[in-house]
Order: structure tokens, then sequence, then C-alpha cells
């Protein structure tokens, strides 16, 4: 197996694969990082995706946009023998579009683990990072059977659930349960910024700390994420919108009825998750 | 020591001051919380706020609107001594305001400790809920020295930080770094629900679990914040669907730059807190 990206996500992975690989390659084009994947055991290290040539199967772990550079890159060459190519970017159409458009030589597949950190970097790697979460795959119709398993057997040796869906399903999702609490985070914080009263951080506790939490992510690859997924993030947030205004009528009317309706809604929702 | 109401937050100031009382009341409505809090260690309890009358200290740990409700009850009383009473609510200027109207045998004084969880009532309770939180003081143009060392006494014991604040200047940054982050919470969890797709939850991860956490609070404690804090509250709306609408105009133009200096804002600020 190959990686390229070495940062929290590809990392993770590598250390979590490294038990069940006959050969590990590590690729990043950063030359700390793969300093620190040597230190960090991971001793086959490359700066160039041409090195995954000759491997079974080269994992894309980089941004987004990064991953459509690669896959443009992937189309000049010709591996000498079937190279499966799963991604782990955070929004598969645009991925998936690039991939059907790879010569016969490659075997390709869309992949997501639902996980994270609000840190990044191979630093910050973990093997059991994919432990019990959920790992999308999005098959592709070119996608061989061989391929398809491997793309498994790599999730469940990560600790992870495979699950099955179709690219743009997988992108609607993940604007409502990923996208659009970055943004809502990212709001609230400017929100507060905005109030022009530094006191507001001293008042700050654990609510503000855990609602804006996601504020903090790496901000080039929420870039790549929200405007590769631009139509899917603009429709969560205009449901946002909606619900915003419908709350903000509801508190300007003094309508308690109605307020309580919608947030015991919400309550409910969110008390019978994450149990 | 009297404390009216054994929620969270009057359980868990009970639990905290015992070992610094000459006596300690309970009190509270409700049979079950009164049989559970001899279980958790407070053997004198009474249903009734008159039974405070004779202590030194009454601290009003219910919801806003109780608490309002008790300040007109007290006003028909006759404390035998000089009272001092320290409310825990959460916005400041209705109470104090009723504050202002006890008689003379009372020594009002407005608090408010920032911490809380998303779970209510005394069997969460917790001697060290407050430990090195902000817990603000609001005293009125009539509380004594005397009530304001007092009141400053009991947060110092139960290992909070006091901050003196005017009421409407506690409102609006509660608005801000507390109201607002709930309704934000709210909102998130409404709008995945309206997408209409149940395969939203099983998508939803970390991110997801601590931007929405806040959804699964009280809905009767929070509706009697936002309905005595309306107008703070209708201020700091406007600020977040400002900042709405500003982003969802930067990501519909597709204008990368705009949105990377609002992200990064965003970043930056919210990497410099919590640390």
């Amino acid at each position: 197996m190959a990686v390229a990206g070495l940062g929290l996500m590809g990392g993770s992975l590598a250390l979590a694969l490294r038990p069940h690989c006959r050969a590990l390659l590590g690729i990043d084009t950063d030359g700390a990082t793969l300093a620190l994947a040597h230190e960090r055991g991971l001793p086959d290290i490359s700066g160039s995706l041409r090195a995954a040539l000759g491997y079974d199967l080269l994992v894309l772990a980089t941004p987004v946009r990064t991953i459509l550079a690669q896959l443009g890159e992937l189309a000049q060459l010709s591996p000498p023998r079937r190279l499966v190519v799963l991604d782990l970017g955070s929004t598969k159409a645009e991925i998936t579009r690039a991939m059907r458009a790879l010569p016969a030589g490659y075997d390709p597949i869309g992949g997501h683990p639902m996980c994270g950190k609000e840190v990044s970097g191979l630093a910050h790697a973990d093997a059991g990072l994919f432990q019990d979460k959920v790992f999308v795959l999005t098959p592709l119709e070119r996608t061989s059977p061989g391929a398809a398993a491997l793309a498994r057997a790599v999730v469940l040796a990560a600790g992870a659930r495979p699950w099955l869906l179709l690219p743009e399903q997988h992108d609607a999702l993940a604007a409502l349960s990923s996208h659009l609490p970055y943004l809502a985070a990212a709001l609230l914080v400017r929100a507060a910024e905005a109030g022009g009263d530094e006191r507001v951080w001293t008042m700050a506790a654990s609510g503000f700390r855990d609602t804006s939490r996601l504020a903090a992510s790496d901000v080039t690859m929420m870039l790549d994420i929200l405007l590769t997924n631009r139509a899917a993030v603009l429709t969560a947030l205009a449901g946002y919108h909606a619900e915003l205004q419908h709350l903000t009528a509801c508190l300007e009317a003094g309508d308690e009825t109605g307020l309580r309706a919608l947030l015991e809604a919400a309550r409910a929702r969110r008390q019978g998750l994450f149990t």
C-alpha cells in the first residue's frame, strides 16, 4: 500500500494499516513531514506520486483539490500492474467524476472516513482514529469486485464500519452533517467577535467552547470541501437560514408556544443521538 | 445558607458550600428532589421559601422566571433579620430590577456562574462544577458591602472566580457567549432534520456531536433565558444572520479570497481561546 498525503488522516491510516501490509510507502511533498514519518515508524518514503506505481493500492489522503490534481497526474502515467486507487477526500462527486477519466490500468473507488480532529498534521496522527467510525465507500461503475473488496478490507483493518453510498448522496448528507456544523461554528465565533466587546471571551464557557470547536479546523482543507461541494453546502445553508428566520420570528413575537415546539423537537432529536 | 431550587446548579452549590456553612437548608417544591437531597447529604429540607427566613443567605437557583416569581413572594414576607439574597439566574437585568423592589429587610445581589451541563437535576449535581469557572456578580446600588463580601466568599468557596458586571453588560455578553451558541446548536439539528434523509444521523460524527451538544439543554430553562433576555438575544441573532448572509454570498460567488479571510479570522480567534 502507498499513502499519498501524510497528514492527520493519511498518517493515521498508514499507522493503522502498517501491521496488515507487506510493504507500506508514505508519500508527501513536505520534507519535514517525510522526516517525521520516518520517526513515526514509516521507513519507506517518497516525495513523488510516481513511486506508488507497482504497489497494489494507492490511498490519496490529501485535501480534495489536491486529490483532483493528483488524479490528473496519475492519468498521465501507466501503472505496470493494476493499481487500486482509494481516496479519503471529504467530498465525493467531483473526485469520482475525475476517477472515471483514469486510464484502464487504474481501478478507482471513492472513500471518506467520517472522523477527524480540529488539529491537523502527522504529529497528531493516531492508529485508533478510525475505530468504530463510519467509513463511506463510493464505488464507480468501473470499480472491480476485487477493488471493492480491497477497499472494504482496508476499512475493516482500520477498525471502521464500511457504508456504501452514491457520491451525490454522500455529498448532500455530508453538507448537513459535517460542512454545515463547521460553518455554524465559524459564524458563531464571527458573531461574537462582531459584538465588539472583548469581555465576551472571558464569559465564554464550555457551551461556547464545544459549539465553536470546529471553527479551528484547517481552512485550506475546509475551502477545498466547500468549493467542491458548493451546491449541496448552499442548500444546507439555505435550510439553516430558514430555521434561523423561523426562530427569530418566534422570539420577536414572544411566541413561547412556537419557540418551545421548535426547541423541544431539536432537543428530542439530539438526545437520541450519540447515546 | 438556604438554597432554593435543588437542580444541577443549586444542588452543586449546596454540595460545594456544605463544608463552609453552619447550617444549610435545601428548598424545593418537588418531593422526589427533596428525597434525593436527603440521600445526597443535605439533611435539612423544606418545600417552602418561607423556611429561609432567619438564615443569613438565601440562594435562588431556579429558572429565571421562577426566580422572578420567588422575588415577588419574598416581597410579601418580612425576614426577622437581614437576609442576603443571591440568585444564580442566567439573565440579570430583569432579576435585578425585581430585586430593587424588595423590602428593606432584604440585601439582594445578582449572580451567574458561567458553567453548566446539558443534563439537569440534582442527580447530576457535582461539588466541583464551579471549579475555576467565572462567576459573575451584579451588585445593586442598594447592595451592602457585607452582602457583596458574602457573595464573593460564596463564589470563592465554590472554587470559582468572581467577576463584577452591570446587569445589562452581563446580558449582552451572555447573549453572544451562551444563548447564541445554544440557538446555533438547535438550528443545526433542525436544519439536519429538515433535510428529510434519516441517513444524516448515521453520517454525523464528532463534529456534529460537539456543535449540536447544547441543543439537548433543558428547554424550560432556555425559554426562561430567551424570553427574559429577548432584546439582547435578538441583537445577537441579527449579528449571526449578517455573518451567515456574508458567508453565503461569498460561497455563491465562489469568492475564495473572501471565504478564506472570514474563515481564517474565525480560526485565529478560536485557536486563541480555551488554551
